[in-house]
């Protein structure tokens, strides 16, 4: 019965990394898409989207089996409701990398933009924070956790200059309007990467402490 | 024990109902601040989303103490995993009416824009989106939580609709750039807490049906 349970679990993180693996390449594809102005990507991040929602499903199943099976205690049921809670958000990571793309698709119909400003700088850091919510889950790395809810701030920083710098380009420049909003639009898709990165960081300092730092930015820094 | 698990899943919905509530009462204000300019509702949102914050952690809390001391099956199980997933919406659903009450905020600070457009329809849209996706929960409503999935698409036919108006609004009139671009994240955000409903609705179907309808929109119309 223990080692079932311990396959369980080895099987669970597996699918889990592989569905953040799916998440983070859609981001990429998504993101060169708009930097190298290369249309085909929309379908690629299409076709991931459809295993990233059959992966979400599946995993889901798991946790629920394991429970039911298992019965798990203390650390071991907080991961798997830990993993049940990562699986959501890497689907809705997955859904904003697709919102990402579609509007690539009507920024590209239009003439070239430079620059794109703040948003690969974004793209970089909101990938990074998705990779490290995961391998902190993974190698249960507090501090790896703790150190990807700091980067939410900078992305933050980073969605406000752009909102601004944009703004300002729309305002002498009415007839970049469109393309100025599509970049804010992803800019905000980004930003939500980001915040879901986040959540994914504070539920594994949860899942390792046992103790709950959401709402509590203060706890956050370790302090 | 068996009474002391159905006296703990009713204390469960009943937080779930509450925190709902004040969710709601978070996107009623927060629109409310712009439809009748009122700016001191601010203060209002902010203040109740930092109860929302406290319950948010509360339920996490109670679902895992419900799994480890009880170790309930099926349906149960179902029903606390649910429970999960609807308090992280629901904390993001009182997130998003705090980026609309901000938004607003300065928003306030322009002279007067008219029309709304479609954001008083699609608040209200929204609203009874959050309220009828927990009735379905409280009651076990699939029907009821199959219309809530049905009224996303109106919504973001809604949204469209916003974006495409505003954008032709921002061109007409580019010193009204900043103010339009509020009301389109605003819609964005509306949106967002029809998405979370919607989520919601979704989990319910699951929980009633142990049937996972995510990810088959053929299937939410019961066909």
């Amino acid at each position: 019965m223990e080692r079932h349970f311990d396959e369980g679990l080895k099987a669970l993180k597996e699918r889990l990394l592989y569905m953040a693996s799916l998440a983070e390449a859609m981001i990429h594809w998504a993101v060169q898409e708009l930097m190298v102005r290369k249309a085909e990507m929309l379908s690629e991040v299409m076709a991931k989207e459809q295993e990233v929602n059959q992966i979400h499903i599946e995993i889901d199943d798991r946790c629920l089996k394991l429970i039911a099976r298992h019965q798990p205690m203390a650390m071991d049921l907080r991961l798997i409701t830990a993993a049940m809670k990562i699986n959501s958000d890497l689907e809705r990571i997955a859904d904003q990398a697709v919102n990402i793309a579609q509007t690539t698709d009507f920024f590209l119909k239009e003439p070239k933009l430079e620059p794109l400003l703040e948003i690969p700088r974004m793209a970089e850091l909101a990938q990074k924070m998705v990779r490290d919510s995961l391998d902190a889950f993974v190698k249960q790395d507090v501090d790896l956790a703790r150190s990807v809810c700091t980067r939410d701030d900078e992305v933050d920083t980073f969605k406000h200059q752009a909102f601004n710098n944009l703004l300002t380009f729309m305002t002498k420049e009415p007839a970049c309007i469109h393309r100025a909003l599509d970049l804010i639009l992803i800019s905000r898709n980004l930003e939500r990467i980001a915040d879901h990165a986040t959540n994914i960081a504070e539920d594994v300092i949860f899942m390792v402490l046992g103790k709950d730092i959401r709402h509590h930015i203060e706890n956050r820094m370790g302090t």
